[in-house]
């Protein structure tokens, strides 16, 4: 049996080329060899944006257009709607008894989010116990391996040490320890030279930025700030038109060719740029068709995924009788 | 339409008379006038009971018995069991959004239940969730009014918030604020004189004690500790029998007599309670004899039981459908 992988998105806005490199085109490669799982975790994203309803529920959309689009397969990867799911509500409350709010409150992430959101005097509720949560989700399939970011480590270790809890203190073997896949997912940094790229920071390129939209957003990239001329010698490292090349361009030599005259002042930045542009245009613009055909099928997308989330509630349902059989409140 | 209440008993062990004056009896009065809904906390149970599931099912079982043996009507009433209702958790889930742990953390009950624990360094995050889970409780099924102790009027004011913020945030009507009542129900002292009867105090007349134990208890009934000889003058005023006797002797003429004999040293303890035995009897020999007949058809209680939690699933899915409407996550 192929080994069940879970991962997901907040719907919270449009995916961008930082996801690309960072996720999806991870899960597209993990798609064939991995039973996957990947949930649209709408409920999460209410715990921060509860009074935002609207673009909760448009970015679902979105989500579905951009999963699509990078070649996420509807039929070989699972992707389901986190509040069609209501067992992993069932699978928290009864995990929460196998953790303390000091060890909560110790959590990493919750930490700095609390502090980054500035919510240390008025954290809402749902928002704190969500790294629990999310061992619902995660055990809610009882997923073998989760694709991570290494600041997400703590949440794994955590849902893996709730799982083994559960377990020992009913002698039974309802759940897996999961284990984290530390990717070799990059982190890209956003068109402002800042180390992450998103919607909030204004600095994103999404996938479904047309051509026009792209060429704009690369004029804007942000290269050496202290090269006037283009025949100032000028720097690779830190420049973002670099960094993108590297990424995006499959011509090796072309890169070299660049970095060679940028450095001794032969390339103006406006023909680094043009050049990116198309190196870009060959990666974004089968994307952005295959999401144009998304876009044209919209609801039947979301069909499969409403008829896939039928079919995680039905796993998550198998594990909860487990559960209260464990517990003795199966009836 | 019948106004709707809801109320309930954590399954942690058999009721004794302080529940009998305390909630009992009210809910026998309440079942004619109001659309009555009894609930099995055992989710809430397992909190701080986590570990002995054991002791959580056979009180469920002793919990119907004694609903059953005190004249609670299985067909007025709809008693249900809590784990059988997930929506409950579905519920609680979305409302946590709007409460903030800093309000959690100052709940009095909360506050006073983590110090009477001794958890402070470490409280169970089931537990610390359980008054705003609490909420999910009532409003599963929109209930109008929740007979409660005075002490647990924060938890009612706490839901009743929860509600309004969730109505005003959606634009909404999918919750009655509910109405605490304030019952005329009686504060039972312990045999052992302490103004609390619990099990874990080892102080309580249980409603399913036989004759004999009954009489064994009532033996060792607190009385006044300063009366050694029965020709001693007594004091009535914390006297843990005469309390019983206001309580269960119909024959107000009988206690008089009795108070003022014992007063002057005119009667024993042990006529006192004798006579009490006699008046106990007279009220508890039928809640036992009823108690013997449910004990003799359990299984046939407990699929009433299950039929009313489904019916409370039903209702409780109403509810959960229109949160999911007002949010847009209705699909």
């Amino acid at each position: 049996m192929k080994k069940r992988i879970l991962t997901g998105d907040r719907p919270t806005g449009k995916l961008h080329i930082g996801h690309l490199f960072g996720s999806l085109q991870n899960r597209v490669k993990l798609q064939d060899e991995y039973d996957q799982f990947v949930m649209i975790a709408n409920v999460q994203a209410l715990t921060d944006n509860f009074d935002n309803p609207e673009k909760v529920k448009e970015s679902i959309s979105e989500l579905i257009c951009d999963y699509y689009a990078v070649g996420i397969d509807f039929e070989k990867t699972t992707i389901f709607i986190q509040s069609e799911v209501p067992q992993i509500h069932e699978i928290f409350i009864y995990l929460a008894n196998f953790t303390t709010i000091q060890q909560v409150s110790h959590n990493p992430t919750i930490k700095t989010e609390i502090a980054d959101k500035k919510f240390e005097s008025s954290t809402p509720l749902g928002f704190y116990i969500y790294p629990i949560h999310q061992a619902g989700d995660i055990l809610v399939v009882n997923a073998d391996l989760v694709p991570v970011g290494r600041d997400q480590a703590p949440m794994i270790e955590s849902t893996r040490e709730l799982a083994r809890k559960f377990n020992e203190t009913y002698k039974s073997k309802v759940f897996n320890e999961p284990q984290a896949i530390f990717g070799t997912e990059k982190n890209i940094p956003g068109i402002d030279g800042n180390v992450k790229m998103g919607k909030s920071l204004g600095n994103a390129i999404y996938l479904s930025d047309n051509s026009e939209t792209l060429k704009k957003k690369i004029k804007m990239i942000y290269t050496d700030p202290n090269r006037i001329h283009a025949t100032d010698p000028g720097k690779i490292e830190g420049n973002i038109a670099f960094f993108y090349h590297d990424l995006f361009n499959e011509d090796l030599d072309e890169i070299e060719d660049l970095k060679s005259r940028y450095k001794i002042g032969k390339v103006s930045d406006v023909e680094v740029k043009e050049r990116l542009f198309f190196a870009m245009e060959k990666v974004l613009s089968p994307i952005r068709e295959r999401r144009k055909i998304a876009e044209n099928q919209k609801d039947k997308l979301l069909e499969i995924v409403l008829e896939n989330s039928k079919k995680v509630r039905a796993i998550g349902q198998g594990v909860v009788e487990k559960m209260k059989d464990a517990m003795k409140i199966r009836f």
